[in-house]
């Protein structure tokens, strides 16, 4: 097959980390760009895909960057036009960052990453856990760095390439509720067009179908990307870019003490925070608020400010129903009071089944709700590219685009992805997105409420958070009115009837006694 | 095999309902009876068992009972001396209890089932949907039928043989803590025992990990036993005995206005209410909290009185871990806004591995929690019984030892499993059983609480409902103290390390300049 090559690139490609995106994404850069294998180099903790880099021919070093080895290790090495692309775990996005300016090298990551253990120190408080706080820090990068060489952090599938769905959904909102629009130009621009066509609310709506053969085992954590990435992210805060249409902060929400507010953060892991979404093949379904860089993130792209007051900015977050076996391991994980299972599978070649139908959201506009995404079946991951299940190629073809463009546009500091020319990343990245969609629906998350059992709703406007969590009643609910005292007489359920009013069932045969 | 016969069974023998339960106890009673084929009736809705029912020559009859038709149906051919086992779904046990008196025949049920439609009409309360309304309803024949026909209420594996287990298990309880006791005679006598024993709460702890081949599919309910008896209940409201030992209702629990009082009810679904419990096996978990008899039954059986006054009581409730594809296919209801998914699928012959621990977990003994009960796997199942998967065999057991209780104590009128003789009813059932076991644990519900998020929980006494139930928190949380206002240079993990110390890894491989 005679793929498209974007660039021809001279100098290296450090890939940091070799996990399952790691594995992903080598296949699409020897594809894509005009590149030899021995211009690649891994470095990564772990021995996992050391066959598939003997099998290319790519230089693999086994050895965890630290922050006491990585400015010997990786910046002895490290030349100008160098591209570093971290998609490992533990290592700080930031340091690396820093890094690649120095050297003058490209940089991209798909998380703000910061050196191992601080997810999960309880010497840190929540806030300090949040990836509001890793995002800022990312971000206090931006100044020193402006013209430097281009960094993109947080682009893979999502973080990263929704953003680009979430351009695309608006413009197709607009067109759907037939308003003429120019296509923005800047971030002001996106975010009046969000406003006018009154988007309240935007999900990172995400069902994955995938399975192996073998279940998930007792005491085993199965899921079809990083596991550590999961669980860590899991047992951060519950994160959400926080609407202007709001009416009250969670019982459990607070607002952070400084940087851009754009978002919340609850007293609880994201691990064990459900919300009512939807998504065109699934339906309606419960997902995890797991935090993500991009509920921030998009959350502030679109805020509008009118001298310096916020006067718009919808509610966004992620609401994501992993594959089946990786429900089953959360709910096991935190019936084991969040400690991790000892036995970990990713499963990546194993995947016989399945899809990941991964899109945003976006809710509020007059003619319902509008789903932009990609729906990726495992078949035809298969036909589309090795080393990769339908999750990984969403990330990898995300990747893939952004390295295209950081080298079209090499002089352009620190960005997030929703900074990027959407259009230009969605034309290399679509191609390895199945099937990519957009789907209006009626849903809302008042429908089939309240029937048996009175719930704390907000019934004047759907799409007020406290609408869209899965909550326990917090308030005390007044006594159901007993029709009697005793009513057992008066439900007609439990009355024996002894009418001789007999139905027109035909009789049984009667039976000879034995 | 030669199985012991019980009893010569010399009348006949109505199987009401021909599910899972139905199809699995048939082998049991012609095994384990003098009796012929021709002697049984089978009466049920559907076509399911047909088959089974033809390989033994037991008449089979496709015919709803119904209100208007069940005396009719049933009632013009019931006979003194002859044994009616309810085990349908929608058919009422109070009407059925009551023509039995009339006609002298014996009755056996596993749940209080009302006609069909109560569990999830609108049109009642929340408390008139209860399990203890029902459970009133059932109880208030007793005095008008003192004397008559046994009629055996809820005695399946739980309700049922769940209630022998806290029986053996309080004996047990008082040895491990080195307290002579006598077995007690009566109901006083037990629940004083309970007390004695400092018991605050007793879960039924089950965890099944029964799987088929075929997975779960999208849009479909799978279990090990009925679909609509496990629908339905999942759709009443969480109930569970209120122990003496509770410090304060939950914001969204409620006593009933009428009967026992032994037990509460919370304003939401079983289904969407989840508890911390522990079994040897699993280990610490999270179960739903689904209403069932034994629930309020145990509670009232083991409720201390002092001059009127109540002075003890355990709390008492079930911790209910299906099946993983159950486990599925409840959240996916769920999500669905509570309306059961159009396609079911009850395993039985299809169960390739997994097995059912179900038991009785009892807390507050000085030598810590003790579970007693019954680990049966699917291969032991397949060696003890046809028809039958490990979570019906629990059942069925139970039902063949109340069966044989009933036939040789023929005259005890309406009674729940805590009336009957739990040292008979082990020996018949205990067979069928697999592994019967008493294990000792050291879990708490306070294990690994609070490390990384502030709960509202109550650390001086771990059995507390408030420590198991599974809840967000409900109140406003103190600010965090971030340390300062801009906290990220004082986070460690975010900064970027510049030091010369270099660590001792072993440096990588000088690469040449490609």
């Amino acid at each position: 097959m005679d793929y498209k090559k974007y660039h021809a690139f001279k100098n290296h490609i450090y890939l940091i980390g070799f996990g399952s995106i790691g594995q992903g994404v080598l296949p699409l850069i020897l594809r894509h760009f005009e590149v030899k294998p021995e211009q690649i180099c891994i470095i990564t903790a772990d021995d996992r895909g050391r066959g598939e880099a003997r099998s290319y021919g790519v230089p693999f070093f086994k050895t965890p960057l630290t922050r006491d080895n990585y400015r010997k290790l990786l910046g002895e090495r490290l030349q100008k036009g160098d591209f570093v692309v971290n998609v490992s775990v533990d290592v700080s996005c930031v340091a690396l960052i820093e890094l690649c300016q120095e050297k003058g090298a490209l940089y991209l990551d798909t998380v703000v990453e910061p050196w191992g253990g601080m997810y999960t120190d309880p010497n840190l408080t929540v806030a300090e856990r949040s990836n509001y706080v890793l995002r800022e820090s990312a971000l206090e990068l931006r100044p020193k760095y402006r013209g430097g060489p281009t960094a993109v952090i947080c682009h893979g599938a999502n973080p990263g390439i929704v953003g680009h769905f979430v351009k695309q959904a608006l413009l197709d909102i607009a067109a759907g509720n037939n308003i003429a629009v120019e296509k923005p130009a800047t971030r002001e621009d996106w975010a009046a067009l969000a406003q006018r066509l009154g988007i309240k609310a935007i999900h990172v709506a995400e069902r994955d179908t995938q399975a192996a053969e073998l279940r998930k085992q007792p005491g085993e954590f199965v899921n079809t990307w990083s596991i550590d990435g999961f669980y860590s992210e899991g047992r951060q805060p519950s994160e959400l870019g926080w609407g202007t249409h709001e009416k009250a902060l969670p019982a459990d929400g607070q607002r952070h003490t400084f940087g851009c507010d754009s978002a919340i953060y609850l007293n609880r892991p994201g691990s064990a925070t459900q919300v009512r979404s939807w998504t065109p093949k699934e339906g309606p379904y419960i997902g995890y608020l797991i935090t993500h860089n991009e509920s921030i993130s998009i959350a502030d792209y679109l805020t509008v400010r009118e001298n310096g007051r916020v006067t718009y900015r919808p509610t966004c977050h992620y609401a994501y129903h992993p594959c089946d076996d990786a429900m089953l391991s959360l709910h096991e994980m935190n019936g084991r009071g969040g400690v991790l299972q000892p036995k970990q599978r990713l499963i990546t070649d194993e995947v016989v089944t399945g899809s990941d139908e991964l899109g945003v959201l976006l809710m509020g506009s007059a003619k319902g709700v509008y789903w932009f995404g990609s729906r990726l079946s495992i078949e035809e991951t298969r036909r589309l590219a090795p080393y990769n299940n339908a999750t990984s190629l969403q990330v990898t073809a995300a990747i893939l685009g952004a390295m295209v463009w950081a080298i079209e546009n090499p002089d352009r500091g620190v960005l997030e992805a929703e900074q990027l020319d959407f259009e230009r990343i969605m034309e290399i990245a679509s191609p390895y997105l199945g099937e990519v969609v957009g789907v209006w629906g009626d849903w809302n998350p008042l429908q089939n409420r309240s029937t048996l059992f009175p719930e704390d709703i907000d019934e004047t406007d759907p799409w007020q958070f406290k609408n869209i969590r899965v909550t326990p009643p917090v308030a005390v609910v007044p006594a159901a009115k007993a029709k009697t005292a005793k009513p057992i007489a008066s439900i007609s359920y439990l009355s024996t009837a002894k009418n001789e009013d007999i139905d027109d069932t035909p009789p049984m045969p009667r039976r000879a006694k034995v």
